[in-house]
């Protein structure tokens, strides 16, 4: 087939590009590097077919020739109000990204009879009051909240796509994205995870906000890059949720950190200022990804992040 | 002020063109006319206050001169799945009336420091599981149902909002109107009130769906007008339901109506497949309005009822 990959340059995105090279694909990246880096697919100069074209998708997109699917991945998606690429800094771009890069992407899917893959995400369901989350699940969110221009850019981005599909006869898909780690992940990224592994990796005792039992459930990105391969190759129209059901609390996850690199200097405790807006408790309910794309993921965390860490001391100058 | 209404030909937009006109304004009408009428504006012609421009402002916004006001009502807005002006036949035209006709209106306001002000709607509470609703409520809306092309429009229009208030230091606000009636509303709309006083005026007995126990708070549009200028004139920016809170019963309504038009044919009883997908309950909890703008509704439903009869009978061809 021949793919058109949007936010081909950011950690999911790129990772994409790999796999579907790998299958046998053609890829045409896009991206418009405000939160995505030309380090992702530098690697990718050199393959005959990979193409790549500087562009803010929300503007326009113009691909020559036909392509076969369109999976759009470009968006700012970082929750931590610090990072200049997060989303708290880039409202509007985000926002556009939702509608008028998911608007872009579906009328090139339409005139090319292609099939389109959206980037979802578990932050429509917000603060999840049902747990786990299925897709059946309406969600949590304030619109008028600060972290509402992600959520509702994406909860716009769906039904979009479902109008596609139901009113212009689309090939339509839904991928609802949990949280996910490896290699090229934004250490900036705001999120346990990169925050804690960080700190690790430094030689600094983990910081965990409030009494660390708000848990999270993390996805190695192979694990998820085959989840989504799979939705992509099948011919499902709903949403599905691709992510890592094994649930664990902050305060778990730093002890299995601190052993996993031999981290001596702990855990402090911090207050629950900075966590207050974020949820209290995220995991997928995978039962329609095991279902319908026989899928589920296989990298368990110690092992995910023993190929993550060669990627953190590169970029934290310790390699 | 000068004052610039999107949707200017539509039930509501109509309204407000003669409620600012007559506090002494200018304002400029736009509108496509997928939903809206030139019946609705006809007698502003020789209004020397009053100019139009047919346009979709989803498209683009060109006003001439400065603007001191912008009011977003553009919106396909009617659930009745058998018109084709209502949402479920322009689901796209829907999102991006709230999507690009927001961003336009926006753009407008952002280089005009305008005061802008967003028609939100009930409908981003969706089916409601927390009643009445006040602002606070996130909601219970199915991003990919068939109802959510309308809900998550609205819903993207009032993160957008927010973030140009937050980020460009917009002037902005937001109404949600709940269910509104009145002269010049769509008797094709779907909803039950005129549903039930078209069925009443033509001597038909009254459909009810399911036991009639679903519940449904009207407001007479003069009341609703009110609240929306107090809030323009304000300087609130979260959101703010206007609508009436004295709730009845569809059965009890169809009662009223039966009444007031002294149709004697009665009430005949359906099952509840079309209104399945139908909220059971909406009622505004208009405790902002009542503090922050000094409004409520003054307008009871049988003085309402009598002001919308003749506008009614004139459609009917019973005038």
């Amino acid at each position: 087939m021949r793919i058109l990959i949007t936010g081909a340059a950011g950690f999911l995105g790129s990772h994409l590009c790999d796999r579907l090279l790998a299958d046998g694909h053609e890829v045409i990246g896009m991206d418009n590097f405000i939160t995505g880096s030309p380090d992702n697919i530098a690697h990718l100069a050199v393959n005959d077919n990979f193409s790549f074209y500087k562009r803010d998708v929300s503007n326009y997109i113009f691909v020559p020739g036909k392509v076969d699917a369109i999976l759009h991945f470009a968006s700012p998606a970082s929750p931590n109000p610090q990072s200049k690429s997060g989303y708290f800094n880039l409202p509007i771009q985000t926002m556009k990204a939702g509608a008028l890069g998911t608007h872009n992407c579906l009328g090139v899917a339409r005139i090319n009879n292609a099939r389109f893959l959206l980037a979802s995400t578990s932050e429509i369901y917000g603060d999840p009051e049902v747990h786990p989350q299925a897709e059946t699940y309406a969600g949590n969110v304030d619109p008028v909240g600060e972290r509402a221009v992600y959520d509702e850019a994406k909860r716009f981005a769906e039904s979009l796509t479902m109008a596609y599909h139901r009113f212009h006869n689309v090939n339509t898909s839904i991928v609802r994205i949990f949280n996910t780690y490896g290699p090229r992940m934004d250490l900036e990224d705001g999120r346990a995870l990169p925050n804690l592994l960080k700190q690790a990796l430094l030689g600094q005792p983990l910081t965990v906000y409030g009494d660390g039992s708000q848990t999270r459930s993390f996805c190695y990105v192979e694990d998820l890059i085959d989840g989504i391969v799979k939705l992509l190759y099948s011919d499902e129209h709903y949403p599905v949720n691709i992510g890592n059901q094994h649930e664990m609390s902050i305060l778990q996850f730093a002890e299995a950190i601190n052993k996993i690199t031999g981290n001596q200097a702990g855990i402090v405790y911090h207050e629950n200022s900075r966590s207050a807006r974020d949820p209290q408790m995220r995991q997928p309910d995978i039962t329609r990804a095991q279902t319908i794309l026989n899928w589920e993921p296989k990298v368990a965390l110690e092992e995910g992040l023993r190929r993550t860490i060669p990627f953190f001391k590169e970029k934290l100058g310790l390699a």
